[in-house]
Protein backbone atom coordinates (compact mmCIF):
# COMPACT_ATOMS: atom_id res chain seq x y z
CA UNK A 1 0.00 0.00 0.00
CA UNK A 2 1.40 3.59 -1.00
CA UNK A 3 0.96 6.45 1.32
CA UNK A 4 -0.44 9.19 -0.50
CA UNK A 5 1.43 12.19 0.11
CA UNK A 6 0.26 14.33 2.90
CA UNK A 7 -1.59 17.04 0.88
CA UNK A 8 -3.70 14.64 -0.36
CA UNK A 9 -4.71 13.43 2.66
CA UNK A 10 -5.25 17.00 4.14
CA UNK A 11 -7.66 17.84 1.50
CA UNK A 12 -9.30 14.35 1.80
CA UNK A 13 -9.61 15.40 5.84
CA UNK A 14 -11.64 18.85 4.95
CA UNK A 15 -13.88 17.16 2.90
CA UNK A 16 -15.20 14.57 5.33
CA UNK A 17 -16.13 17.24 8.17
CA UNK A 18 -17.76 19.65 6.62
CA UNK A 19 -19.50 22.92 8.60
CA UNK A 20 -22.56 24.63 7.08
CA UNK A 21 -24.43 28.29 7.59
CA UNK A 22 -26.76 28.32 5.48
CA UNK A 23 -30.56 27.56 5.94
CA UNK A 24 -30.76 24.60 3.36
CA UNK A 25 -27.74 22.59 5.38
CA UNK A 26 -29.77 23.57 8.52
CA UNK A 27 -32.93 22.04 6.74
CA UNK A 28 -31.61 19.18 5.36
CA UNK A 29 -31.05 17.64 8.91
CA UNK A 30 -33.54 19.47 10.74
CA UNK A 31 -35.98 17.18 8.33
CA UNK A 32 -34.02 14.01 8.74
CA UNK A 33 -34.82 14.16 12.86
CA UNK A 34 -37.57 14.23 14.95
CA UNK A 35 -35.62 14.59 18.46
CA UNK A 36 -34.00 17.47 19.43
CA UNK A 37 -32.29 18.68 22.84
CA UNK A 38 -33.30 22.04 24.13
CA UNK A 39 -30.58 23.89 26.41
CA UNK A 40 -31.78 26.80 28.49
CA UNK A 41 -30.47 28.65 31.43
CA UNK A 42 -32.66 29.25 34.68
CA UNK A 43 -30.78 31.14 37.51
CA UNK A 44 -27.59 30.93 35.83
CA UNK A 45 -27.63 27.28 35.40
CA UNK A 46 -27.82 25.06 32.53
CA UNK A 47 -30.56 22.71 31.42
CA UNK A 48 -31.25 20.40 28.84
CA UNK A 49 -34.10 18.58 28.00
CA UNK A 50 -34.72 16.35 24.85
CA UNK A 51 -37.94 16.51 23.10
CA UNK A 52 -39.46 15.94 19.59
CA UNK A 53 -39.58 19.13 17.24
CA UNK A 54 -40.82 20.08 13.98
CA UNK A 55 -40.26 22.84 11.45
CA UNK A 56 -42.53 24.86 9.52
CA UNK A 57 -40.80 27.41 6.90
CA UNK A 58 -38.00 29.18 8.96
CA UNK A 59 -39.20 28.55 12.31
CA UNK A 60 -38.36 25.51 14.66
CA UNK A 61 -41.67 24.18 17.52
CA UNK A 62 -41.22 21.86 20.01
CA UNK A 63 -44.38 21.89 22.50
CA UNK A 64 -45.07 20.19 26.10
CA UNK A 65 -47.47 20.62 29.24
CA UNK A 66 -47.60 24.44 30.17
CA UNK A 67 -46.87 23.56 33.56
CA UNK A 68 -43.26 22.61 31.99
CA UNK A 69 -40.62 24.41 33.84
CA UNK A 70 -38.41 23.73 30.77
CA UNK A 71 -41.36 25.74 28.33
CA UNK A 72 -41.88 28.40 30.56
CA UNK A 73 -38.17 29.05 31.52
CA UNK A 74 -37.15 29.29 27.69
CA UNK A 75 -40.27 31.54 26.50
CA UNK A 76 -38.96 34.87 25.69
CA UNK A 77 -35.38 33.49 26.53
CA UNK A 78 -32.30 32.44 24.51
CA UNK A 79 -31.97 28.93 23.92
CA UNK A 80 -30.06 26.82 22.03
CA UNK A 81 -31.06 24.07 20.01
CA UNK A 82 -29.55 20.78 18.79
CA UNK A 83 -30.69 17.68 16.70
CA UNK A 84 -27.70 15.04 16.43
CA UNK A 85 -27.90 12.10 13.98
CA UNK A 86 -25.60 9.59 14.20
CA UNK A 87 -24.81 7.27 11.04
CA UNK A 88 -21.53 5.11 12.00
CA UNK A 89 -18.51 4.90 14.27
CA UNK A 90 -15.34 5.34 11.81
CA UNK A 91 -12.82 3.65 13.26
CA UNK A 92 -8.99 4.58 12.67
CA UNK A 93 -5.41 2.80 13.06
CA UNK A 94 -5.16 4.96 15.93
CA UNK A 95 -7.51 6.20 19.13
CA UNK A 96 -6.87 9.27 18.44
CA UNK A 97 -8.23 9.42 14.64
CA UNK A 98 -10.96 7.09 15.41
CA UNK A 99 -14.30 9.25 15.17
CA UNK A 100 -18.16 9.22 14.20
CA UNK A 101 -20.30 10.25 11.02
CA UNK A 102 -22.91 12.08 11.45
CA UNK A 103 -25.11 15.40 10.79
CA UNK A 104 -25.59 17.73 13.72
CA UNK A 105 -27.16 21.46 13.82
CA UNK A 106 -26.82 24.04 16.39
CA UNK A 107 -29.36 26.76 16.82
CA UNK A 108 -29.21 29.90 18.85
CA UNK A 109 -32.29 32.32 19.24
CA UNK A 110 -35.26 33.46 21.34
CA UNK A 111 -37.57 30.91 22.06
CA UNK A 112 -41.70 32.53 21.62
CA UNK A 113 -44.18 31.16 22.79
CA UNK A 114 -47.50 30.73 20.01
CA UNK A 115 -50.15 32.59 21.64
CA UNK A 116 -52.63 33.10 18.93
CA UNK A 117 -54.93 30.14 19.72
CA UNK A 118 -55.57 28.84 15.92
CA UNK A 119 -51.75 29.13 14.74
CA UNK A 120 -51.38 27.36 18.11
CA UNK A 121 -53.88 24.86 16.96
CA UNK A 122 -52.51 24.45 13.33
CA UNK A 123 -49.20 23.96 14.39
CA UNK A 124 -50.06 20.91 16.37
CA UNK A 125 -51.38 19.56 13.43
CA UNK A 126 -48.80 20.27 11.67
CA UNK A 127 -46.59 18.76 13.91
CA UNK A 128 -48.66 15.20 13.41
CA UNK A 129 -49.35 16.28 9.72
CA UNK A 130 -45.68 15.92 8.80
CA UNK A 131 -45.03 12.74 10.56
CA UNK A 132 -48.03 10.29 9.52
CA UNK A 133 -49.59 12.57 6.61
CA UNK A 134 -53.92 11.74 6.93
CA UNK A 135 -53.51 10.81 10.76
CA UNK A 136 -55.09 14.02 11.38
CA UNK A 137 -58.74 12.94 9.77
CA UNK A 138 -58.98 9.82 11.67
CA UNK A 139 -57.70 10.52 15.26
CA UNK A 140 -60.34 13.08 17.55
CA UNK A 141 -58.94 16.96 17.40
CA UNK A 142 -57.79 18.48 20.14
CA UNK A 143 -60.03 19.86 23.33
CA UNK A 144 -60.38 23.29 24.35
CA UNK A 145 -58.73 22.25 27.27
CA UNK A 146 -56.25 20.25 25.88
CA UNK A 147 -54.91 23.56 23.67
CA UNK A 148 -55.14 25.24 26.88
CA UNK A 149 -52.72 22.36 28.58
CA UNK A 150 -50.36 22.47 25.96
CA UNK A 151 -47.88 25.45 24.89
CA UNK A 152 -46.15 25.65 21.88
CA UNK A 153 -42.71 27.09 21.52
CA UNK A 154 -41.10 28.46 18.02
CA UNK A 155 -37.50 30.05 17.20
CA UNK A 156 -36.66 31.45 14.33
CA UNK A 157 -34.05 29.93 11.92
CA UNK A 158 -31.23 32.65 12.31
CA UNK A 159 -27.74 31.95 13.78
CA UNK A 160 -26.63 28.76 14.30
CA UNK A 161 -24.04 26.24 12.35
CA UNK A 162 -24.55 22.64 10.73
CA UNK A 163 -21.84 20.19 10.68
CA UNK A 164 -21.50 16.94 8.73
CA UNK A 165 -18.86 13.94 8.48
CA UNK A 166 -18.97 11.20 6.25
CA UNK A 167 -16.45 8.86 4.93
CA UNK A 168 -13.61 6.52 5.97
CA UNK A 169 -11.25 7.28 8.83
CA UNK A 170 -8.31 9.58 7.97
CA UNK A 171 -5.40 8.36 9.66
CA UNK A 172 -1.85 9.62 9.96
CA UNK A 173 0.70 8.74 7.15
CA UNK A 174 2.70 6.71 9.13
CA UNK A 175 -0.11 4.32 10.48
CA UNK A 176 -1.59 3.27 7.07
CA UNK A 177 0.85 0.44 7.36
CA UNK A 178 -0.80 -1.10 10.59
CA UNK A 179 -1.99 -4.70 10.37
CA UNK A 180 -5.36 -3.30 11.36
CA UNK A 181 -8.84 -3.39 10.46
CA UNK A 182 -10.13 0.41 9.55
CA UNK A 183 -13.31 1.49 8.32
CA UNK A 184 -17.10 2.42 9.21
CA UNK A 185 -19.58 0.82 11.19
CA UNK A 186 -22.41 2.77 9.53
CA UNK A 187 -25.67 2.66 11.88
CA UNK A 188 -28.86 4.17 11.43
CA UNK A 189 -32.74 3.83 12.88
CA UNK A 190 -35.13 1.73 11.75
CA UNK A 191 -38.79 0.94 12.99
CA UNK A 192 -39.82 -2.27 13.58
CA UNK A 193 -43.42 -3.68 12.71
CA UNK A 194 -45.97 -2.39 14.43
CA UNK A 195 -47.64 -3.39 17.88
CA UNK A 196 -51.27 -2.87 18.03
CA UNK A 197 -52.53 -1.97 21.33
CA UNK A 198 -54.14 -4.76 23.46
CA UNK A 199 -57.33 -2.61 23.31
CA UNK A 200 -57.81 -2.55 19.99
CA UNK A 201 -60.78 -4.70 18.02
CA UNK A 202 -58.76 -7.72 16.70
CA UNK A 203 -58.50 -7.23 12.99
CA UNK A 204 -58.01 -3.51 13.08
CA UNK A 205 -56.18 -2.93 9.65
CA UNK A 206 -52.83 -0.94 10.21
CA UNK A 207 -53.56 2.00 7.91
CA UNK A 208 -51.38 3.49 5.24
CA UNK A 209 -50.12 6.88 7.01
CA UNK A 210 -48.39 4.09 9.11
CA UNK A 211 -46.78 2.58 6.84
CA UNK A 212 -45.60 5.30 4.72
CA UNK A 213 -44.53 6.76 7.68
CA UNK A 214 -42.06 3.96 8.45
CA UNK A 215 -41.13 3.42 4.67
CA UNK A 216 -40.46 7.13 4.64
CA UNK A 217 -39.02 8.06 7.84
CA UNK A 218 -37.51 4.57 8.36
CA UNK A 219 -36.73 3.18 4.79
CA UNK A 220 -35.24 -0.20 4.55
CA UNK B 1 -64.87 -3.94 23.79
CA UNK B 2 -65.35 -2.48 27.28
CA UNK B 3 -63.93 0.38 28.47
CA UNK B 4 -62.24 0.32 31.69
CA UNK B 5 -62.74 1.81 34.58
CA UNK B 6 -60.65 5.13 35.20
CA UNK B 7 -58.81 4.21 38.38
CA UNK B 8 -57.54 1.07 36.25
CA UNK B 9 -56.21 3.39 33.39
CA UNK B 10 -54.30 5.44 36.03
CA UNK B 11 -52.92 2.77 37.72
CA UNK B 12 -51.88 1.90 33.92
CA UNK B 13 -50.65 5.20 32.97
CA UNK B 14 -48.19 5.16 35.90
CA UNK B 15 -47.13 2.54 35.18
CA UNK B 16 -45.98 3.42 31.90
CA UNK B 17 -44.05 6.97 32.38
CA UNK B 18 -41.51 6.08 35.24
CA UNK B 19 -39.07 8.82 36.69
CA UNK B 20 -36.21 7.24 39.09
CA UNK B 21 -33.84 8.76 40.94
CA UNK B 22 -30.74 6.05 41.84
CA UNK B 23 -27.88 4.84 40.55
CA UNK B 24 -29.02 1.62 39.19
CA UNK B 25 -31.38 3.37 37.37
CA UNK B 26 -28.94 6.05 36.00
CA UNK B 27 -26.59 3.24 34.31
CA UNK B 28 -29.22 1.19 32.53
CA UNK B 29 -29.57 4.15 30.62
CA UNK B 30 -26.06 5.89 30.79
CA UNK B 31 -24.36 1.73 29.89
CA UNK B 32 -27.17 1.66 26.68
CA UNK B 33 -26.16 4.75 24.81
CA UNK B 34 -23.18 6.57 23.43
CA UNK B 35 -24.69 10.19 22.73
CA UNK B 36 -24.81 12.61 25.16
CA UNK B 37 -25.94 16.21 25.04
CA UNK B 38 -24.15 18.66 27.61
CA UNK B 39 -25.32 21.80 28.37
CA UNK B 40 -23.23 24.42 30.17
CA UNK B 41 -23.45 28.41 30.60
CA UNK B 42 -21.07 30.78 28.41
CA UNK B 43 -21.29 34.74 29.61
CA UNK B 44 -25.04 34.03 30.81
CA UNK B 45 -26.10 31.91 27.63
CA UNK B 46 -26.95 28.30 26.77
CA UNK B 47 -25.08 26.16 24.32
CA UNK B 48 -25.79 22.32 24.04
CA UNK B 49 -23.06 19.88 22.71
CA UNK B 50 -23.80 16.84 21.32
CA UNK B 51 -20.55 14.07 22.05
CA UNK B 52 -19.77 10.77 23.15
CA UNK B 53 -19.10 9.18 26.68
CA UNK B 54 -18.34 6.60 28.59
CA UNK B 55 -19.05 5.80 32.66
CA UNK B 56 -16.43 4.36 34.57
CA UNK B 57 -18.10 3.62 37.88
CA UNK B 58 -19.62 6.64 39.59
CA UNK B 59 -18.28 9.01 36.65
CA UNK B 60 -19.19 9.72 33.04
CA UNK B 61 -16.48 10.80 30.89
CA UNK B 62 -16.20 13.08 27.80
CA UNK B 63 -13.64 14.00 25.91
CA UNK B 64 -12.72 16.56 22.80
CA UNK B 65 -10.02 18.62 21.40
CA UNK B 66 -7.83 20.76 24.49
CA UNK B 67 -9.30 23.92 21.87
CA UNK B 68 -12.78 23.39 22.13
CA UNK B 69 -14.56 26.21 23.96
CA UNK B 70 -17.15 23.82 25.21
CA UNK B 71 -14.58 21.73 27.67
CA UNK B 72 -12.95 25.09 28.69
CA UNK B 73 -16.46 26.66 29.40
CA UNK B 74 -17.48 23.63 30.97
CA UNK B 75 -14.33 22.81 33.34
CA UNK B 76 -14.99 23.71 37.43
CA UNK B 77 -18.71 24.77 36.05
CA UNK B 78 -22.23 23.10 36.52
CA UNK B 79 -23.22 21.24 33.25
CA UNK B 80 -26.09 19.39 32.35
CA UNK B 81 -25.49 15.74 31.05
CA UNK B 82 -28.61 14.54 28.99
CA UNK B 83 -29.00 10.66 27.31
CA UNK B 84 -31.93 10.24 25.31
CA UNK B 85 -32.44 7.15 23.77
CA UNK B 86 -35.73 6.81 21.26
CA UNK B 87 -37.45 3.77 21.53
CA UNK B 88 -41.07 3.99 19.63
CA UNK B 89 -43.70 6.16 18.48
CA UNK B 90 -46.84 5.78 20.74
CA UNK B 91 -49.83 6.57 18.48
CA UNK B 92 -52.76 7.33 20.71
CA UNK B 93 -56.38 8.07 19.32
CA UNK B 94 -56.09 11.97 20.13
CA UNK B 95 -52.94 13.57 19.01
CA UNK B 96 -52.88 14.88 23.14
CA UNK B 97 -52.12 11.48 24.57
CA UNK B 98 -49.60 10.26 21.60
CA UNK B 99 -46.38 10.20 22.87
CA UNK B 100 -43.31 8.32 22.40
CA UNK B 101 -41.43 5.29 24.36
CA UNK B 102 -38.19 6.46 25.60
CA UNK B 103 -35.32 6.25 28.04
CA UNK B 104 -33.08 9.58 29.12
CA UNK B 105 -31.24 10.38 32.15
CA UNK B 106 -30.58 13.60 33.06
CA UNK B 107 -27.17 14.75 35.53
CA UNK B 108 -26.63 18.10 36.98
CA UNK B 109 -23.26 18.34 38.33
CA UNK B 110 -19.32 19.90 37.72
CA UNK B 111 -17.11 19.02 35.39
CA UNK B 112 -13.88 18.58 35.84
CA UNK B 113 -10.98 18.04 34.18
CA UNK B 114 -8.86 14.86 34.20
CA UNK B 115 -5.12 16.13 34.92
CA UNK B 116 -3.58 13.42 35.74
CA UNK B 117 -1.91 11.91 32.95
CA UNK B 118 -1.74 8.33 33.72
CA UNK B 119 -6.00 8.59 34.34
CA UNK B 120 -5.92 10.72 31.14
CA UNK B 121 -5.05 7.68 29.39
CA UNK B 122 -6.65 5.00 31.18
CA UNK B 123 -10.18 6.59 30.85
CA UNK B 124 -9.30 7.06 26.98
CA UNK B 125 -8.16 3.70 26.83
CA UNK B 126 -11.14 2.12 28.90
CA UNK B 127 -13.57 4.53 25.92
CA UNK B 128 -12.70 2.51 23.31
CA UNK B 129 -12.17 -0.60 25.04
CA UNK B 130 -15.66 0.05 26.51
CA UNK B 131 -17.07 0.08 22.83
CA UNK B 132 -14.69 -2.55 21.26
CA UNK B 133 -12.69 -4.66 23.90
CA UNK B 134 -9.20 -5.79 22.51
CA UNK B 135 -9.07 -3.07 19.65
CA UNK B 136 -6.35 -1.00 21.90
CA UNK B 137 -3.83 -4.29 21.81
CA UNK B 138 -4.51 -3.92 17.75
CA UNK B 139 -4.57 0.01 16.92
CA UNK B 140 -1.72 2.39 17.63
CA UNK B 141 -1.62 3.90 21.26
CA UNK B 142 -2.07 7.59 21.95
CA UNK B 143 1.17 9.89 21.68
CA UNK B 144 2.09 12.11 24.08
CA UNK B 145 1.19 15.15 21.75
CA UNK B 146 -2.40 13.80 20.94
CA UNK B 147 -2.76 13.43 24.75
CA UNK B 148 -1.95 16.86 25.19
CA UNK B 149 -3.91 17.84 22.64
CA UNK B 150 -7.06 16.05 23.98
CA UNK B 151 -8.79 17.16 26.67
CA UNK B 152 -10.76 14.19 29.43
CA UNK B 153 -13.65 15.91 31.23
CA UNK B 154 -15.37 14.03 34.15
CA UNK B 155 -18.58 14.62 36.38
CA UNK B 156 -19.37 12.31 39.44
CA UNK B 157 -22.73 10.67 39.11
CA UNK B 158 -24.96 12.46 41.74
CA UNK B 159 -27.70 14.74 41.02
CA UNK B 160 -30.33 13.96 38.15
CA UNK B 161 -33.22 11.86 37.33
CA UNK B 162 -33.94 8.91 34.82
CA UNK B 163 -36.99 8.66 33.40
CA UNK B 164 -38.36 5.93 30.89
CA UNK B 165 -41.71 5.01 29.15
CA UNK B 166 -42.81 2.11 28.03
CA UNK B 167 -45.91 0.59 26.79
CA UNK B 168 -49.11 1.64 24.67
CA UNK B 169 -50.73 4.81 24.34
CA UNK B 170 -53.52 5.51 27.53
CA UNK B 171 -56.22 6.89 25.97
CA UNK B 172 -58.91 8.83 27.35
CA UNK B 173 -62.23 6.31 28.15
CA UNK B 174 -64.41 8.20 25.64
CA UNK B 175 -61.86 7.63 23.02
CA UNK B 176 -61.44 3.74 23.17
CA UNK B 177 -64.51 3.22 20.83
CA UNK B 178 -63.14 5.32 17.91
CA UNK B 179 -62.28 3.46 14.69
CA UNK B 180 -58.71 4.19 14.49
CA UNK B 181 -55.65 2.43 14.15
CA UNK B 182 -53.66 2.92 17.84
CA UNK B 183 -50.27 1.52 19.11
CA UNK B 184 -46.96 1.28 18.98
CA UNK B 185 -44.23 1.90 16.46
CA UNK B 186 -40.98 0.46 17.83
CA UNK B 187 -38.05 2.48 16.27
CA UNK B 188 -34.10 0.92 17.30
CA UNK B 189 -30.76 1.55 16.06
CA UNK B 190 -29.14 -0.99 14.10
CA UNK B 191 -25.34 -1.62 12.82
CA UNK B 192 -25.54 -2.07 8.58
CA UNK B 193 -22.26 -4.53 7.35
CA UNK B 194 -18.70 -2.56 7.81
CA UNK B 195 -17.26 -0.61 4.97
CA UNK B 196 -13.61 -1.22 5.40
CA UNK B 197 -11.59 2.10 4.41
CA UNK B 198 -10.24 1.76 0.67
CA UNK B 199 -6.99 1.97 1.71
CA UNK B 200 -6.93 -1.19 3.59
CA UNK B 201 -4.88 -4.34 2.16
CA UNK B 202 -8.33 -6.30 0.14
CA UNK B 203 -8.77 -9.12 2.13
CA UNK B 204 -7.95 -7.68 5.48
CA UNK B 205 -10.61 -9.72 7.45
CA UNK B 206 -12.95 -7.69 9.77
CA UNK B 207 -11.75 -8.75 13.44
CA UNK B 208 -14.02 -9.95 16.13
CA UNK B 209 -14.21 -6.92 18.53
CA UNK B 210 -16.42 -5.25 15.30
CA UNK B 211 -18.43 -8.04 15.01
CA UNK B 212 -18.98 -8.54 18.91
CA UNK B 213 -19.67 -4.42 19.08
CA UNK B 214 -22.48 -5.00 16.68
CA UNK B 215 -23.56 -8.45 18.52
CA UNK B 216 -23.70 -6.58 21.51
CA UNK B 217 -24.48 -3.00 21.12
CA UNK B 218 -26.87 -3.49 18.03
CA UNK B 219 -28.35 -6.69 18.30
CA UNK B 220 -30.92 -8.05 15.57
Amino acid sequence: MTAKPKSDRSRLRRSHERGAYDHEAFYKVLDAGVLCHVGYVIDGLPYVTPTFYWRDGEHVYWHGSSASRMLRASTGNQVCFNVALLDGFVLARSGFHSSVNYRSVTLFGEAEIVSDIAEKRAQLDLFIEQLWPGRNDEIRSISDQELKATTVLSMRIDEGSAKVRTGPPIDDEEDYDLPVWAGVVPVRQIADAPIPDPQLPPGTEIPEHIKSFIAVRYPT
